[in-house]
């Protein structure tokens, strides 16, 4: 039995979803077929509308308007300490700690000489630039630890004024851990980071 | 920090999918938002374009003629054999055995008075005409076994001439199964269908 093609087309943009299969992406196409012609419609616009999606003039991260939210604020406490990070995502992720109340950068990856992504692709100088401009006092580089993150951080604490106060994240045992599973990377960098109680 | 609308909008829909949490959804609109504007465009037409898809006038499958591929076919062999299934998924997981190749026949759904489905709203009029029209020689109730299932089952095998051949698919212990970890239920119905070596 052929499946008519306005199912294929759906279920091929579907299965191309991270962690979408074949089968999972097929279920979902054969869900919508139960929808109305109203509710595929507003879909259908809001997929299109993702095209004109903003991004924050200063921090890379998506905006309804010039800038976003948070680059917005004025009642965000900390306006002086900007926290460096590689992605969108990694961005919600630290808001949804709501522990920190200063503004974001997003870089958008990492150095990685080995595929052509330099200072420049990074948009470094525009960084740089910003933490002068808005005056920032103290840089949290909050990179994720690799080969790759822990040298565009020492480039970047490399080309910031050394009068700054730049900080990476807190390297150990993460929260509800338990020693017995952690790789020996993480216990050597959670002894050597030990905190006075 | 508030994400724009656009993409609350769009993971709002996602999050509406069969085991899509909300961050999944969330996860699937930010891969989107890395997508081309063409892509997007392709994407939401596709989810459109589905409103306008059609179901076979003969046994309910999803077509993109009048009739579907199974009716229209002239090749397969057993044009007397009709199938009577619930859904088209269950048409699909058929289809996928390759054993069958007579017609099918989708009731979408079964007899289920307390909610409100009787013969009339699962077509069942439709279905006797066409064992008469089409000259069906044996009628195969693919019914998922429950008492509804089997209600509807019994109903079907009532209305029909009682010179046609009627049956039900079988039950017992599926391939690769192990009595150990099967239900009573199912193990009682494999002793009472089985079958001479």
């Amino acid at each position: 039995m052929e499946l008519p093609k306005k199912l294929l087309d759906l279920t091929d943009f579907f299965s191309r979803f991270p962690g979408v299969g074949d089968k999972t992406a097929l279920r979902q196409t054969l869900f919508m077929s139960k929808w109305t012609p109203n509710e595929l419609a507003e879909f259908g616009n809001c997929v299109k509308e993702l095209a004109s999606l903003k991004k924050c003039v200063m921090c890379g991260m998506f905006a309804d308007d010039e800038k976003c939210s948070v680059c917005n604020s004025e009642e965000r406490g900390e306006a002086k300490t900007l926290c460096v990070i590689e992605t969108i995502t990694d961005c919600l992720a630290i808001e949804r700690s709501g522990f920190f109340r200063g503004r974001f950068h997003i870089l958008g990856g990492v150095l990685n000489p080995l595929v052509g992504i330099g200072p420049e692709e990074l948009g470094l100088d525009h960084l740089f630039e910003r933490i002068k401009n808005d005056e920032i006092e103290e840089v949290i580089l909050a990179v994720n630890p690799s080969v790759e993150g822990d040298a565009t951080c020492s480039f970047i604490k490399d080309s910031i004024d050394s009068n700054l106060k730049v900080e990476r994240i807190g390297f150990g045992v993460p929260m509800g851990g338990s020693l017995e599973y952690l790789d020996s990377l993480t216990i050597s960098k959670a002894l050597e980071n030990r905190q006075k109680m």
